[in-house]
C-alpha cells in the first residue's frame, strides 16, 4: 500500500496518539480527518468484534450540529425521512438528499433537545449542504461543526463493559438512543449504535482534549472483556450489509438504490428536499438495487477492492462490485454491488472479472448473516 | 509515514496508472481522490520545478461545473470578487465565502461561455454548497462535476514545451486565461495556471478515459527539456507564499486573513453570499493575517509539518505555524503562518516550539521569492 503524507489539511482524531501507541498501522481519510483501518492483524480484530469487544476510533465521523428555534424544521428539511414522532435522546439512521432525489449522506440524526441536533455523517462535506440551505432559506439556526468525535465499542461483551462504565441503565437504552453523561469527568453523548451488526455503543466525546484520555480509560476498563484494537471491519460489514456511503452508492445514486427504501417516507406531510423526485423514483422504480453476491468455488478474495469492477451477465454490464471479502463465519468469497433491479429481484447468476479469471456468482439478499 | 488503504470511497486519477509507473511513493487524499506528493526524491523534483520543467498529476483539483441561462448569475453570487468584466476564455482567482465571510474554498473561476462556468477547487465538497445554492434559490442553473481532471507542467520550460504541443499562440496567454483545444485527438482545455510561482499550465483533460495517454504523451515530449514526475511542491509553495486552503487557513477564516484581500470586492454591486460580513470585518480590520516567517539560525526544518503549531510572544499565543521548510534557494528555514495583524504589521518577533526547542523567527512579508 502506498504511503501518505501528513499535512495540517488532514486532522488527526482526538484519540490519534492513543492508536498509534496501540499499534494503528493502516489509516484512510474520512471528513479529512486521519481514521485507523488496522492494526496488523485483521483476523484477530475480526475475531475481537465477532466473540468479544473492539475498540473503535470513528472520530472521522463528523458531527452537524444544529440549534435554534428552527432547527427541527431544518433537520426535517434535510432528512427524507419523517421525523415528526422524534423524540429527545432518539437517533434516527436517515438519509439526506439533494433536489433530484440523489443520495448525500447516511447520518444517524440524533435530538438532543427541542432545538438541538446533531447529523452523525458518513464521509462528505456536509456542513456546507446545511450551511447554505439553513441560510439562503429563512431558517433561524446557527449550524456548525461541535467539538463532538464518536469512539466507538463493538462486539457481544460490549453491553457488559458499558455497564460496568456506565450503570444498568445502559441495558434500558434501546438502538440509537442515547443519553447524554460523563465518564470521569469527561463530557459524552452514549449512543447504542456502531457500523456493525455485532452490538455496541458509540461514545460522542465532548472535549476533544481529552480523547487520548477516553480511549485509555476505556481500554483499561475492557481488558476484563478482551478488549483490543480495531477498526470499521470490512469483512464483517460485508457479512451484515452495511452501506459504505461513496464506496458502496455512486453520485448518481437515490437511496432506493443504496438499500434504504424503507427510511423514506414519501406519503407524510414531511416537508423535505427531493421529496417530489424521490416520489417519481418510487413510481418508475429504482434501476438497480444494492445487493450481496455470493461467489461460487474459489474465486478469489480481494481485501480491498480498490475500485469498483464491473459485473456481466452474458457479456453485457448489469452493475459494479464495491466489496468482496471472504467470509470466516460462511466459508464463502462474498461481496456488495449495485445490480440491474430485475436482476436482484430474480436471484440471477452473474459474472464478474478479476485479475486470474472471471467467476460466477449468485444475487443474495442482505444481510449475509 | 502511515500507509494508506486503498478503497472505492477514495477515487484515482485518470493519471493514476501512469504516476505509478512513473514512481509515486507517496499520496495525499484531495477531493476524495488520490494525489501523488513525491516520487521519492524531494531534492530533483524541487530542483526541476525551478531549473527545468515537472509534471504533476493535479486531477484532485475537482471542477463544479454551472451550465445554463443563470450560469453567470449563480457564479457571481457564489464569489465575493467582482466578475461583471469577466470574459470567455477568462480565469479569476476566487475567494468562496459563507453567509458569516467565513473562506469556503479558493479557485480559479473559468468561464467556458456565457452560460458555463467552471469552479476550480481546492479540497472541498463544493458541489454542496453551489448546488444547495442554485437549488434553494432560483438559478436555471444545472450544477454538476463534470469528467474534468488537470494535469500540470510547470518551470521555467514549461512554456516551450507547451508551444511545441499546442503552437505559437499559447504565448499569448495571459496569466489564468485559458483556450479548449485538443491534442492527438484528446480534448482538453489549456490554461496558463498552476500551483507555482514557476510559470506553466494546466492541462484540463475532458475525457477520463485518456489520461494516462494524455500523461505520457506530455511525458514523452517533454524529454528534451528535462521533464519529469513532480507535485505540488511544499517547498516552492512556500518560498512563493501560495496559501493551501485548509491547510494555511482553519475553518473561521475569512479571506482577509488568507491573504486574499485584494480578491474581495466590497463597493462595487455585485451581489454575493457573505458581502455583509466581509464589508464588516474590513471595516473592524482582520484579527490575524497570513505571513511569512523567517527562522533565525539554525531551526530544525521539518517537512511536512503534521498539524498547526502555537507561535508564541512573551509566552502568549499570538497564531499559528502551518507550514515550515528549508529553502533552498534563501538557505534559511522559512514558514507560513496566521499571526495576529498588529504583529504582523510591525514586523514582530516571534518564537515557536519544535520537538528539539525554542527557535526565534522574524515575520517576513509574503512571497520570500
Amino acid at each position: 500500500m502506498p504511503s501518505i503524507t501528513t499535512t495540517p489539511r488532514i486532522r488527526k482524531s482526538p484519540f490519534y496518539e492513543a492508536t498509534v501507541a496501540a499499534g494503528a498501522t493502516a489509516f484512510t481519510v474520512y471528513n479529512k480527518m486521519f481514521m485507523p483501518l488496522s492494526y496488523g492483524d485483521l483476523s484477530a480484530e475480526y475475531d475481537r468484534l465477532i466473540h468479544r469487544v473492539a475498540l473503535w476510533d470513528v472520530g472521522g465521523e463528523r458531527q452537524v450540529q444544529l440549534v435554534g428555534t428552527d432547527a427541527g424544521r431544518l433537520a426535517q428539511r434535510l432528512t427524507a425521512r419523517d421525523l415528526s414522532g422524534m423524540q429527545v435522546g432518539q437517533g434516527k439512521y436517515v438519509a439526506m438528499c439533494d433536489h433530484d432525489g440523489r443520495l448525500l449522506n447516511d447520518p444517524i440524526l440524533m435530538k438532543l433537545d427541542e432545538e438541538r441536533y446533531w447529523f452523525s455523517l458518513a464521509d462528505a462535506d456536509m456542513l456546507l449542504w446545511c450551511s447554505a440551505v439553513a441560510n439562503e432559506g429563512s431558517f433561524d439556526v446557527v449550524v456548525s461543526e461541535p467539538d463532538v468525535s464518536p469512539l466507538a465499542i463493538q462486539g457481544p461483551k460490549a453491553v457488559d463493559l458499558a455497564a460496568d462504565l456506565f450503570g444498568e441503565w445502559i441495558h434500558d437504552l434501546k438502538y440509537f438512543w442515547f443519553r447524554e453523561t460523563e465518564l470521569n469527568g469527561i463530557p459524552l453523548a452514549l449512543c447504542r449504535s456502531g457500523w456493525s451488526k455485532q452490538g455496541g455503543f458509540e461514545l460522542f466525546l465532548q472535549d476533544g482534549s481529552r480523547g487520548n484520555e477516553l480511549y485509555e480509560g476505556i481500554s483499561a476498563a475492557g481488558t476484563r472483556y478482551g478488549i483490543g484494537p480495531g477498526a470499521p471491519n470490512h469483512v464483517e460489514r460485508v457479512e451484515s450489509g452495511l452501506l459504505s456511503f461513496g464506496g458502496d452508492t455512486t453520485p448518481d445514486s437515490n437511496p432506493f438504490e443504496a438499500g434504504m427504501a424503507r427510511y423514506v417516507d414519501l406519503v407524510t406531510d414531511a416537508d423535505y428536499i427531493g421529496k417530489a423526485a424521490l416520489q417519481r423514483i418510487a413510481t418508475d422504480g429504482p434501476k438497480r438495487l444494492f445487493t450481496g453476491l455470493m461467489f461460487e468455488g474459489e474465486a478469489p478474495s480481494a481485501w480491498p477492492l480498490a475500485e469498483r469492477t464491473p459485473i456481466l451477465v452474458d457479456g453485457r454490464k448489469v452493475g459494479t462490485l464495491s466489496a468482496i471479502v471472504h467470509s470466516p463465519r460462511l466459508s464463502k468469497t462474498i461481496g456488495l454491488a449495485q445490480i440491474e433491479a430485475a436482476l436482484v429481484q430474480s436471484g440471477a447468476s452473474v459474472e464478474v472479472t478479476s485479475p486470474i479469471g472471471t467467476h460466477q456468482a449468485l444475487v443474495h439478499p442482505l444481510p449475509f448473516i
